[in-house]
């Protein structure tokens, strides 16, 4: 019993190797190629790790950011990275991820299938403390990545100042200090001609 | 003040953006490409949230365990990674981390800076039972990647079975389940004719 329970623990972890092989717009710092989304996983939940004090709640449960930021790309793995600005591809997301989570997830153990749906869901919400703190570094990584990066996966895009701050003005509900850096950030990102 | 420290932090989170960079011997599953550290931290990061079950050791602390496995390879941004079994890299490899933690993490606010030398320390000793841990599945993650990826990265080398029982026997100190999984996926390997 307690063997098949590793067993499928394991089945679940190897299938984790298929995040390293979704790719993102995003590039890693030097343009070479595109970010994927296991190593910005890793990325987003280094954030969390540094920069948890500027989270205007207080007595966030940590271990939990971490956890939903560690899954929160894992159902790419079936329906793909969305591109944010993609309007068209945005229309069925929900469905392609929920029918993602149902497979990925449920290579799992039942207890903990559950946790980690649940766990997406939350996060996906942005309701709780933890989930608007975790989705707001979320939001805040490609922004920082773009200026750093210079636009290398981005400038083509011609994306307006007005459209990127609208899309990641949900950071404010979680975090001033991080908001105030992100708005900062693309005012310099926009000085650099990376967006109109 | 508090604009200086987060100023410090996204310096460091920005540095972050190099371990993506770092390959490893390890490929991804499809054989397409080398292993990076970042996605490696991220996938071992999920074991542990998975596996921490199985810890011979109960009440584990799997906060400090999730930090550890994310920094434990940031030094190699500067270091660079060193194969488990080149035994002439692994000779300097102490004096080049202390130098490259002392760097990176210097980035950080002092007592983040502190923190994380400490934890990073603290799993490479292998002695308390978070680090322990948190090894045995640093230690695992090749052997099952290895037999996953038909040895894509690591036939060549021609090792032998007993040279990676002896290097990754520490499991067993924290985990017998994983060590047993591990010594099975180790003979899966040599049936596949991956070692020698």
């Amino acid at each position: 019993m307690k063997q098949n329970r590793l067993q499928k623990q394991m089945a679940f972890l190897v299938e984790l190797e298929n995040l390293k092989k979704i790719y993102r717009q995003n590039v890693v710092i030097d343009g070479s190629r595109h970010e994927n989304s296991a190593e910005h996983s890793w990325h987003v939940a280094m954030m969390a790790i540094v920069l948890s004090e500027h989270a205007d709640e207080k007595n966030l449960d940590i271990l939990k950011i971490l956890k939903m930021l560690l899954i929160h790309d894992i159902v790419e793995i079936d329906a793909g990275d969305t591109f944010l600005y993609d309007e068209a591809a945005n229309m069925d997301k929900e469905v392609r991820e929920e029918a993602a989570a149902a497979r990925i997830f449920g290579l799992l153990p039942e207890d903990q299938r559950d946790e980690f749906i649940s766990l997406w869901r939350e996060f996906d919400a942005r309701q709780s403390p933890e989930a608007a703190f975790a989705a707001s570094l979320d939001g805040m990584q490609p922004v920082v990545n773009h200026c750093e990066s210079n636009g290398a996966g981005i400038k083509d895009h011609q994306l307006s100042e007005s459209l990127i701050v609208e899309k990641k003005m949900y950071i404010q509900n979680a975090s001033r200090a991080l908001w105030d850096y992100t708005l900062d950030t693309i005012r310099r990102s926009v000085a650099k001609g990376l967006y109109r």
